[in-house]
C-alpha cells in the first residue's frame, strides 16, 4: 500500500490508523511440547544454494556454450528440467556421446550467465541488492526477456515482466510495450496500457524517441495501442456514467 | 506461544491483550506503481517441482539401487551434489563408466525412496498430510534418520529430529534417547533430556519395556542419561535458590 493511498480519510479516523489483529490461541498444546524449551528450528530449504554451487563449481559439466566469444560450463540434466527448449536440444534424437558444444547466436555472455544463474538457483544475480535498478539493470532485465522467451523459461519471463511493469515510465512505455508484444508477455502489455490510458501521460509520451522510432519502424505497433487503449478508455467512460 | 503462556499476568492487564505492530510506511512510492492496479504475481519458485518431475519420470538416470530386493533409479548429479557421501561413492576415483548398480544394504526400500524423494525436493514424502504422525510414520522418521546421518543429508537429519522432539513420551523417550545418541543427534538428545528432568516423568520411564531393554542392552547409555540429568537437574535447583 502506498503512503497516499494511506493517508486517505478512507484509513485514517481522527489522524489515527486502527489496525485490527485477529490472534488465534491454539486451547490444546501438545503434551510433548509444553515443556519443551528449546525447539529445534529447521533451516530453510538449501536446494537453490546445492544447484548454484554446482554452477559455480563447474564440476562434472557436460555441456559448453560459445556465447559472443565466451565458453559457459553447464549440466545438461539441469538445463532439460528447467527449460523444455533445452531439453529438446541437449537432448534431442540429433545428439549423441557425451560432451557437447553449442553455439550460441545473438545474445551477449553476460545475460547468457544471468540465465544459467536463474536456471539454477531461481533467482536473479546480483540485481536483488539494488532493487531500485540502475539502468544497465533494467537494459539487462529487458535482454532477459528475449531469453526466458528464447528457452521458454517461463518463471524468469514473468519476474522479469513484473520488474519491467513496476519501472513502466513516460520515457520507456513505447519501448517496453514493443518488446512485451513481440515475446508475448501478454501480462506486461497489460500493464503497459494500464500506464497510457489511466495516467494522463500520451502527450509526454508522444514527444518521446521511442515513440518515434517505433512509429517509422513499427506503426502497426502503435495501431495496436491504440486500439487497446480507446477501447480500454471507452470502457472507462461507460463505467463511469 | 502455548495458550497457559499467554494467559500468565505477564502478558495480560486487567484481562486484556495488547499487541503492539510497528507500520513501515515508505514515503516515496515509485511514480509508476501509482497507477498500476494489476501487479504481475511472479508464482513461488518452482526448482523443487522440477527436480521431483526428474526423479519421477525417471529419465536420464545413470546409477541404480538395489535395496532389499527393488531396484531405484536416480541421477548421479543431484545425488552429488546433495551429499557428500553419495558424492564420494557415486564420483570416487574407483568408479567409472557411464551405468552404475549399487546394492545398499540394511535398508528398507521405503526408507531408501523417502531419502531419494527428500534428496530432490527437500521435503518428505506424503507425511506432510498427516503433521499429527501415526506411530507408522514415526517409525519411517527414525528410520530416515538412519539414513540421513548415513548419508550426511544434515537438513533431512534436524527435520527429523525436530518431528521426533515434538512427538516425545514416557513410551518412547528412552528409545528415541539411545536412537540420537548412535548417530549424534545432539539437538534430539538435549530434548530428550529436557523431556527427562523438566518433567516429573522419570518413574514412569523406569516402568517401560524401552527403558528395561536399554538398561540390559546398552546401561552405558543410561549412565550417560542419568549423570547428564543430574547435572541439569542440580543447575535448575542452584537457578531457583
Amino acid at each position: 500500500m502506498t503512503g497516499s493511498e494511506l493517508e486517505s480519510p478512507r484509513y485514517l479516523e481522527d489522524d489515527q490508523l486502527t489496525i485490527r489483529c485477529v490472534v488465534t490461541v491454539f486451547k490444546t498444546p501438545h503434551v510433548a511440547t509444553r515443556n519443551l524449551l528449546n525447539k529445534i528450528e529447521v533451516p530453510p530449504s538449501d536446494i537453490t544454494e546445492n544447484l548454484g554451487r554446482l554452477l559455480e563449481g563447474e564440476e562434472d559439466t557436460d555441456v559448453a556454450f560459445c556465447v559472443g566469444g565466451e565458453t559457459l560450463v553447464a549440466h545438461r540434466l539441469v538445463l532439460a528440467m528447467r527449460s523444455p527448449v533445452f531439453k529438446a536440444e541437449l537432448y534431442g534424437p540429433m545428439l549423441e556421446g557425451r560432451s557437447h558444444v553449442v553455439t550460441i547466436q545473438d545474445m551477449h555472455p553476460a545475460v547468457f550467465s544471468a540465465l544459467l544463474c536463474f536456471i539454477y538457483t531461481d533467482s536473479l544475480p546480483d540485481m536483488d541488492d539494488n532493487k531500485e535498478g540502475s539502468d544497465g539493470n533494467i537494459e539487462m532485465i529487458r535482454h532477459l526477456i528475449v531469453a526466458a522467451d528464447r528457452y521458454s523459461v517461463d518463471r524468469l519471463k514473468l519476474m522479469c515482466e513484473s520488474i519491467l511493469s513496476e519501472r513502466l515510465d513516460v520515457e520507456t512505455v513505447v519501448t517496453t510495450w514493443a518488446l512485451a508484444d513481440q515475446h508475448n508477455c501478454s501480462r506486461l502489455k497489460d500493464a503497459c496500457l494500464e500506464f497510457l490510458t489511466t495516467s494522463d501521460v500520451m502527450d509526454a509520451v508522444k514527444a518521446t524517441p521511442g515513440y518515434k522510432n517505433l512509429k517509422k519502424t513499427c506503426p502497426s505497433a502503435l495501431v495496436d495501442v491504440y486500439e487497446k487503449g480507446m477501447a480500454k478508455l471507452k470502457q472507462l467512460i461507460s463505467r463511469s456514467k
